[in-house]
């Protein structure tokens, strides 16, 4: 599951792109800053914090502002952990789900996550922080009940979100379909499932379909997967949180996948 | 993994537990109802909330008030997300780690989270559900950093504090060593360890140590595992939330757990 994203996206870049927002947290603004795509306006620092070296810093493509813890408050939405350090950044560019399959489908380890009706920024900044640890190369959402990116978003990705695409897709059932004609398997997650995801034997391009918290899988969107698994527990705890199952999905994906490397 | 947690401690119950605190959100809330050693002392939801069948209810032992959407949000911390319904709730009385030793030491399949310093009760809560989905025993965390079980941790837990003990020491590495002593194989997870996780097999009662995030593991703590390994991500990120880290282990030990009692 290891390569880069694309360098360029030729067509149909989406149109929630050109906002503006803040993101902060040590991880999150170190990491924009060394994405050559991030758009950066404004770095701000509290006066005690002390930046390491950063080429767009030390080449002066970017002043940082010291600022006042106060004052750094002031600019980001109440209760942000900001750790010292924020910046102001267009929202990364991503391509279209069609675009994202002429690129990828055809590279036999591809994995992508999909969530389904998944609104909370927390969960969705956490599945994209997992994608991006394990390689994953994009994680789709339904553009409508998606909420927009954010620093809350940003903070729980924790730098992910310029290793990992986001790709916000108006219909999820059609992007299966979609995924499924370039040559994904689709897992659906479902804790009500006969087969248990462990006994599965991964050989090609994986998408990994889960639900939102309390609801699960919509109908069309169920039957669209291939196939439909749980994850096993023996506790007594009936689900797993939706990043934590997104990340045991990644986690024996990855490993099926280097198996397959090795045999 | 699969087994009850100890109906009574005969000894040494934590001093930190005669507190009260609310609890809300739908799982979590039915869960504590469901939990006949959890102590309720009100029970509130708001006006157009049905309660499913619970025999607590039903039985008169607790009367649900019904409040307007206001009232309730006035008894909650700010931005509480409540569903509807909330409690408060007595803290639940947990086990010292000798008394929690002495009950389940010797059972071949126990498994227990040690976490050293981490004190996001986001973090925390999500810990203690993935250890109730997966069937742990408990989660162990240092008394003086973790802070008090509150509504945030038991939301994040998702009805899990009711399954799994959260315990609570005064020293992590002497909490590594009696656990050693008593059987448990402790695994501390380490992004710079030279061993990879998923090459390990499991064959008897494990201790999963994990540190706070951007720190990892202190030096004396590192020191006290029998082992260190790190999940291997083949991303351009270098570590995983540490609940979804907890999650991967946990699923991980399950299944070699699950192996060994085919074999």
């Amino acid at each position: 599951m290891s390569y880069d994203r694309p360098r360029r996206f030729k067509t149909n870049v989406n149109k929630n792109t050109s906002s503006t927002h803040w993101i902060y947290g040590f991880h999150t603004v170190l990491a924009a800053l060394k994405n050559p795509k991030r758009k950066i306006k404004r770095l701000v620092t509290s006066k005690n914090f002390s930046l390491p070296p950063i080429e767009k810093i030390e080449k002066k493509q970017i002043l940082a502002e010291n600022l006042s813890n106060t004052e750094l408050k002031a600019l980001l939405p109440e209760g942000s952990v900001h750790q010292g350090i924020a910046c102001l950044v267009d929202t990364l560019r991503t391509p279209t789900l069609e675009c994202f399959c002429e690129n990828f489908s055809d590279i036999k380890n591809a994995c992508v996550i999909i969530l389904d009706q998944v609104t909370d920024p927390q969960n969705i900044g956490a599945v994209i922080r997992s994608a991006a640890f394990f390689g994953a190369q994009a994680v789709i959402v339904k553009d409508r009940n998606t909420p927009p990116i954010t620093g809350v978003i940003a903070k729980a990705a924790s730098g992910g979100l310029e290793k990992t695409l986001l790709i916000r897709s108006t219909n999820i059932s059609r992007a299966i379909n979609l995924l499924k004609q370039k040559g994904f398997w689709c897992i659906g997650f479902d804790s009500g499932a006969k087969t248990n995801f462990e006994s599965l034997k991964i050989s090609q391009p994986t998408g990994i379909v889960l639900g939102a918290e309390g609801y699960g899988l919509r109908k069309l969107v169920r039957q669209s997967c291939d196939q439909l698994v749980k994850i096993q527990g023996n506790g007594e705890l009936k689900d797993l949180n939706i990043s934590n199952a997104a990340a045991v999905a990644l986690y024996e994906i990855k490993k099926g996948i280097a198996n397959l490397s090795n045999e």
